[in-house]
């Protein structure tokens, strides 16, 4: 008898009891394979969304220089385990306050840390209309990992590893958690009827306004902007891997927004996971798409990063309402979100805000975009959409720019001019990311 | 009360009338569960299938010369983009014809685009005997562009970027569709009993053909065959990303051929899955080591691209048929798709075939392998499997090259001399992939 | 009506008259349902774990020389495609001796291939309370091609082709065989109570050992150690790649910890992999957090490749319990993993063994850690994991000593010194990574 076997054997062995605490007959699908299939649904598509960590890194290390590599990764990384604490250790509770089952030994908003579901949870203990608090957390994890990106990119090549990360901390655990518990957690908006399916505005546009508000703190990176007006632009050092990077981003969308269906235990939720599927990767293509024939006629040639950006922006779009557009709808939502990166970018350089990856036309405007998309598909009011991007806009804007002041106040936010120009990998990380190819 | 909930919820009482409808006891297993299933197969199947796409960017990418990467790239994740919208305006209804539910509002082979199951649709009104259309389109979608990635490996380094994707609009609309429905769509092929379970011909073939005649229309790259008849190699610049390429298609695989399966409800078909599942892997390894061993005996020296692509060799042959053969059958099957590999890629340079990526070799020649090779370990004959090759090969080749000469003619389908000399990256798109890094 | 169509109707046809086997009344989810989803996990959690190959490939490329990446990535597909093989011609059946289920025609441990369950196999027919032959073949198969990783990573840039690859078809059909079934084949540490859930010694720590083992009878790299005592850094030529490899190993660390359970099927199994899926993320996270921090407070910098290794070795140490743990337990137990990283490469360095990257505190000490760490989380005792610890120790050890100086009797495993110094690209392969680039 294998050790493989006897541990299957007792799993049933635990699990069994319970199920006939539920009735004496054996279970019919209606009664656990719900809770089964939607627990399925969040490990499977938090997986995918944890993968986008790899595609915010790859996509982010391909848009900077070679100097910067190095440190953009050590970012990427870091941003995602120490937001992974601190959801942890502050904000899944604080998102979530009033539900109790995801809560034991509830002492606050603070502090109150994640207890997931026993060992061989029963069928009796566990919440059969969800699913396992486990996969819940998870599922949730790693959309603020998410957040935490967004602001990366639009930084990149001249913030601090540490006063970012101080803001990754406080985003994580505090900023994202509060207005998200707005909508997702029950909140004023939830109650007020707007409508953000998977956050084209509680995810994207949030991290997006947090970048805004660093970009604006922290200054342009030196010699993108000539004192002629000139915009000079800063190639990134790798396409290959920005493109590695947006077609796994674009994968773990289809966990993003299907995941953001939250049931899959039926005929009905399952077949709505799969028009999300579909919706999703058609309003991506359509924003590529749109992408790569805008800068076809705009600058007669077409440009890669717009076209990668356009698709990103396609999906960012689609997001606050992935399920209710027909593939059509999907079409054109996603095609305008990929038209106005290609108009946006040029647009924040006129105003001198230096946003390195294009992460906030493709987040934060792209978002916008979406969240009032929302009102062609439901029932959703113009005003109540506006009002949830005003609130999101003004909490989130308003607690960085204080934050982004505060951490330059006191530990300085910008590496020196000397560690800017000649790069921070070896500056700040003493490194290099590419060490033996010389730089032309 | 979390909004999450609030939707879970709300999701439920969508579906539960449904189910009353259905009966009045709750559902068993076997009323919903293989909807359920069979439709999560197709999702993940389907995004492992989508992920292929990264694949593809990235062995091309690392197999051109780097003057080259950045068009690469953007032909890659242009023609996923534009197969994505042509197979749902056109293609999958053009393939599907007969087959009522997938189509509302029928008017005709063309321009019926695809209209997926309505939103919280009922148990009552879904297609309980097999998957939902979302993800039956979704997985149908995510196969046509592996075709015309096939396309753009073979013709790298040298091919105008519009015509291209003209040529790919054309083939995922229109050409692999009508031939696909011979098969799939339960056509003439199909009938005559020709067996091709997951596409060796009618993907993977299809797209070497269509290959195969684009690059006799557009000739060689300069330099690739000197006037001595020396054959000059011109190594990719990247080969950890063309490695990465292969893994994430070996990955991609356990989707291509397990979900087409097309069926996980029921006992027999998730054990079939699991069948398939070991047996692509098998082909893959044994593919893999059978180029490493020929290579070593025939050069002395093991070559890297060649193990690649013999990896690649192996998924092909054994795509035919995944299902029946045992993991011996599987071994041997993928190591004569290595062999192959390693035999043609030398002989299609006698021929001045410029192939750069090998996937001539790979995707038409092993999947005539694997078509035959279906003889083996089923009741296909033959002759059948013969005439499903020919027939496949004489309709994809000659639209293709009578395509390729119609664009050859009106807009040209080959860039300048000095273009394809200083590389299609600086001159077509005015960028390039790794800027920084001075070239040897 | 569609081919496919016919194919699923096929497929229920060949299934339904099992079920009808099995009673008159529609089967339950009880009946059928945990089956399907223990199959699921492990076709899921298996092509998770099979990506890993990508992790470790890219891991590896990443942390060499550019002068040895094309022969690293030859070594990782290779290692993978002839594990494939040994584990089925002889490594399962070794593994699994007295698992009568999985065995037809039984001749012995040797040479006694796995048998797939049939096609279409029958609901009375299937191993009903576990999992399809095939899915469980495949879970275990990308197991051991992990463990193989593991060596070829530690003795990169130095080692022989073929001796490396001769020295992986022993332990994967051979080693981790015979080693693994003391435990998971049910044999005499699990009848001890030995506790190890997914692997930190059955699969990591032995490839640690056989690293180690190899490292010795190598020796270091040239100028590796200088006669001053100089240990003379050789920094990794891709840290992209390598960042990506991380992120890809802690994705399909999901499966290969989350798949463990075994079991998908019931309301207890479904929370626990979702409890796993949590606790292993926690723990990475914590692991690349404390390295982060630890080589902020040592060195005054972050160091990337330390903060990677952290978080692997935060995933090695949950290996060994990944389910009973508390979130909190995840995180001091990966973190600890994390400081072991960060203290024992400077250590190894001390004893001149030169472990290229990383593999040995990684594997090797972050998984005897993680086996000792099950003491506080569970009902083993620290005497038993002792002994388990030593028994793999030993075992793998000594055998794969043997192994490494027979190979260097007969054949030799190290190139030249010229090889060495001009790089095993050039010289064993004849080919480059990145001909292109121009090396600094």
């Amino acid at each position: 008898m294998t050790h493989f076997k006897t541990l299957a054997a007792a799993a049933a062995l635990i699990a069994l009891p319970s199920l006939a605490l539920a009735q004496d007959a054996a279970p019919t699908f209606d009664e656990i394979g719900p809770y089964i299939m939607t627990t399925l649904l969040f490990l499977v598509a938090g997986f995918l969304v944890f993968f986008m960590a790899a595609g915010f890194a790859m996509l982010e290390a391909g848009l900077v220089r070679s100097k910067n590599v190095a440190m953009q990764l050590t970012k990427n990384i870091a941003l995602f385990s120490f937001a992974a604490i601190m959801y942890w250790l502050i904000g899944f509770n604080l998102m979530y306050p009033g539900d109790g089952w995801t809560i034991s030994g509830w002492v606050g908003p603070f502090f109150s840390q994640t207890i997931l579901d026993p060992v061989g949870v029963s069928a009796a203990d566990a919440a059969l209309d969800y699913a396992s608090v486990g996969s819940d957390f998870f599922f949730q994890l790693v959309f603020v990992a998410a957040t935490a990106s967004i602001v990366s990119g639009a930084l990149a090549e001249r913030i601090k590893l540490w006063p970012f990360l101080i803001f990754v901390v406080v985003l994580t655990g505090v900023f994202y958690p509060i207005s998200g518990s707005w909508q997702w957690g029950g909140g004023w908006l939830s109650e007020a009827g707007f409508s953000d399916f998977a956050g084209s505005t509680v995810v994207h546009s949030v991290g997006g306004w947090a970048a805004l508000a660093g970009a604006i703190v922290l200054g342009p990176r030196i010699g993108k902007y000539g004192k002629d007006g000139r915009v000079n632009p800063f190639p990134g050092s790798n396409l290959a891997l920005a493109t590695l990077g947006t077609f796994i981003l674009w994968l773990g969308w289809f966990g993003f927004n299907g995941g953001s269906q939250l049931a899959a235990g039926t005929v009905g939720d399952i077949s709505d996971v799969s028009r999300i599927f579909a919706n999703t990767n058609m309003a991506a293509a359509a924003g590529a798409s749109a992408a790569l024939i805008m800068t076809q006629l705009t600058y007669k040639k077409v440009d890669l990063t717009m076209v990668l950006n356009g698709a990103l922006a396609g999906l960012v779009s689609i997001t606050a309402e992935p399920l209710a557009p027909t593939l059509f709808g999907a079409l054109w939502i996603g095609a305008v979100g990929g038209i106005i990166v290609v108009l946006a970018v040029p647009m924040l350089d006129k105003f001198k805000i230096d946003d390195v990856v294009g992460a906030i036309p493709v987040h934060l405007l792209a978002g916008i975009w979406g969240t009032i998309a929302v009102i062609f598909y439901g029932d959703a009011s113009f005003i109540t959409q506006l009002t949830g991007i005003a609130a999101y806009g003004i909490f989130t804007f308003v607690a960085s720019l204080i934050l982004w002041y505060i951490l330059k106040a006191t530990m300085g936010i910008r590496v020196s001019e000397e560690a800017e120009i000649n790069g921070l990998d070896t500056t700040e990380l003493g490194m290099e990311a590419y060490p033996e190819f010389s730089k032309g």
